[in-house]
């Protein structure tokens, strides 16, 4: 028989893990609704052309495909010479999300004429990616995606920033929100006339983090044949994060180049959106501009967001959440027309850094409030029945199905943490009364049966 | 560009929808938590080993797998003659989870020494059947289970009866669950020399719905080449349901066979079980004795459950969910000894259910409470502030992102009903007020601006 294991890169989640999870989940959804996003749901699978093309070429291949059912090689031919290029689309047609932006931009493409805009929807589902598995990378993991869309307005930026206070806030972590708007980016290369390099540039200046100021310039060098590019670059690099995005900063934006319609257009959008962010008194977030934010070369086309853990000595570097606005996300399935702005919440990534400081509360795992005690069938009647009454008062209660000793009873009592145990003897039943027992002081009370929910839920 | 499309037999959950949703699976988690279950998730893939073999040569058929990653067909040895059946295990090492017992067994085996037995867990995720689509049957669809493994204690099935009584209370459905044994038929079928026939007579016996007396008898003949096969099926089915399980009902089942040691376990822990179900005084769940309940020839061993909806006029008749005693769940995987019960709610079936009879709430929809009204720069600071208060007492509340003309806005409230838009104006705004309006009746209050959340708390 063999030994039963998981696929690599994904996980069990144990009670004690899903207890922090669903209340992550539950931060998370609370926030949501409070600003007013709607719920919204779509299958883990969808047609392999809904998202082949839409990840750019390493991203394709990162997708999980579903192999057809049945006959599925007679199906496709059963054709003798074959590559796996060839075969892949005759044997699937299926494949696991691999986000969910695409997903959305496709269910509003399907339901736009049933759909009052602007649309606030929020996601909270898993995505798979064939990624090689990694600390904080995972093949099965949950993105929880906040989007407004079918409007420009700027105010929806100065939610989506409102909404990532709300939530760190509620979790009790630090964190700083990086902006950038590609408006300055685009502008920048346009006035320089070097708009035809954005690509390239995007890509070498994602890498910042890793590879350094010197890498990325030599990367611009190998790669775009003209001087002018290096010292954009260089400039932009040396405007370093800003916590304001004040008159000084603007100016020294624009030594970097004139006027420009473009660059002035994201100038005003970032001006704007640190004036509302300022006026909304955030709390545990801090917004900082970075010039070299980037976000890789994907559909963002005006404002990128990318979260980052702000707390001292946490080991995790990566994003926590990013997003930002795209002008044209249904462009990819025909229909124009509709801009919209969104952030996505690694839950995942979330979890390993709460976890690692700490900042889950204490007490969640106590799912179950009370344990009766199981003293065999002379007792059981009444003791069901005072099992059925505390859950129907709201007690989270269960009973030991088995008459064994009390020590043992006493001892799952422990491990599961359940604070309460209900003790109904003979003695006890036939006096009509309960012990019920602090498993943490170990202090008893004997009262009434019918006062065992009221004795439990003062205790508490 | 392609049209957009669903996969068959998927489905995307609109907002509505998803408002429906939440509240059936909220119900469904109070309920397990309330009962002492604890929360497990695994994930959506396995690796198809642990799946296969599990659920019979139809079920194998029916599970999704997943196409290796890279040049698969070259990593299987590039083969020029094949089949799919040689090809599937050389392309495909992954398969997206067909039920949730099988993974939970998995991860009991994988985690048996961290685990406190007995282990009470509910699971609420979705499932993948690569079936045919039709009515109430989709290829993505959710289970819901609690199990109890670890007991052999018959109070685990009583649990489970009282906790489909609280879901189903809790839901406002009537439902009948019928019970059967399977020890009954396997002792009636060792009295009279039948056992080998256990499988045959089972798979006949589950069609009684579907074919009737007459066809589940001519089936047996077909298959069973000893005649007393016919006579006891005949006694079993004249036997009948029952909303009891007294004496002349057991004498009833005598009557079929003489006393016999697994027999008379079944029909003891059948007396048992309605003798607690009594007790327990159940609310919208009535249960009844069926001899004919087989569910399948799966891994149930003892105590046989079926839930099915009990209100007039209903256009479902097939099950919402079902479960039972198996006696050695982990045996799959090599380790023995561990028995366990549980039952499982299909979700998407009583949705289903609850829909057509009008049983969800009214109000789920309306998520957002407020609307503030967007009167463009002059206010928009003020508005912000008042959108931000609003939300950090707790009232879900958003912000029209553009300055449009106030019907348009109004229009917004009334198609997402949303029940208040909260209007600051400029002459509000000058004189420190805001005007409410009820969106249902039409009602406006001018109040001052710190008292926005406390009067539409009032007024809700």
């Amino acid at each position: 028989m063999m030994k039963p294991a998981l696929p690599k890169g994904t996980r069990d989640f144990s009670p004690p893990e899903m207890a922090r999870r669903l209340f992550l989940f539950g931060v998370l959804r609370e926030a949501f609704e409070t600003f007013g996003f709607l719920p919204l749901e779509t299958p883990s699978m969808e047609n392999l052309s809904t998202l082949t093309g839409k990840y750019g070429d390493e991203g394709d291949q990162l997708i999980f495909k579903i192999l057809n059912s049945g006959d599925f090689f007679s199906a496709a031919g059963g054709k003798e010479t074959l590559d796996s290029k060839t075969l892949l689309p005759l044997i699937s047609e299926k494949a696991l999300r691999y986000d969910l932006t695409v997903p959305f931009a496709r269910f509003v493409v399907m339901n736009r004429h049933l759909i009052t805009f602007p649309f606030r929807r929020f996601q909270i589902q898993p995505v798979w990616r064939a990624d090689r598995p990694q600390k904080g990378r995972y093949r099965e993991f949950y993105q929880c995606d906040a989007d407004i869309i079918g409007t420009h307005s700027l105010l929806a930026e100065a939610d989506l920033i409102m909404l990532a206070d709300e939530v760190f806030s509620n979790l009790g972590l630090k964190v700083c929100m990086k902006l950038n708007n590609r408006k300055i980016l685009s502008g920048l290369l346009e006035y320089h006339g070097l708009s035809e390099y954005l690509t390239p540039l995007c890509v070498a200046i994602d890498k910042l983090d890793k590879i350094g100021e010197e890498g990325v310039l030599q990367e611009i060098k190998n790669r775009i044949p003209i001087a002018s590019a290096e010292a954009l670059v260089k400039g932009l690099i040396s405007l370093g994060n800003s916590s304001s995005f004040d008159h000084d900063y603007v100016n020294k934006v624009y030594a970097l180049a004139g006027k420009h319609p473009m660059l002035d257009e994201g100038i005003s959008e970032m001006s704007k959106l640190f004036s509302c962010a300022e006026s909304a008194e955030l709390r545990l977030l801090r917004i900082e501009f970075d010039p070299t934010l980037a976000r890789g070369l994907n559909h963002y086309t005006g404002a990128i967001l990318e979260i980052k853990c702000d707390e001292p000595d946490f080991s995790y570097s990566g994003s926590i959440g990013g997003g930002g606005r795209y002008d044209n996300l249904t462009g990819i399935f025909g229909v124009d027309g509709l801009s919209g702005v969104g952030l996505s919440f690694g839950a995942d990534r979330i979890y390993d850094v709460m976890l690692e400081r700490g900042l889950f509360p204490e007490g969640l795992e106590s799912v179950t409030t009370a344990l009766v005690i199981n003293f065999g069938t002379a007792t059981e009647v009444i003791s069901l029945r005072v099992l059925r009454d505390l859950r129907r008062e709201g007690i989270s209660a269960e009973m030991y199905p088995d008459a064994a000793k009390m020590k043992k009873q006493l001892g799952y009592a422990d491990a599961l943490k359940i604070p309460f145990a209900v003790i109904i003897g003979e003695e006890e039943a036939a006096a009509g009364k309960v012990t019920i027992k602090n498993m943490l002081s170990g202090e008893q009370k004997t009262v009434d049966l019918e006062e065992t929910g009221n004795t439990i839920q003062d205790w508490i």
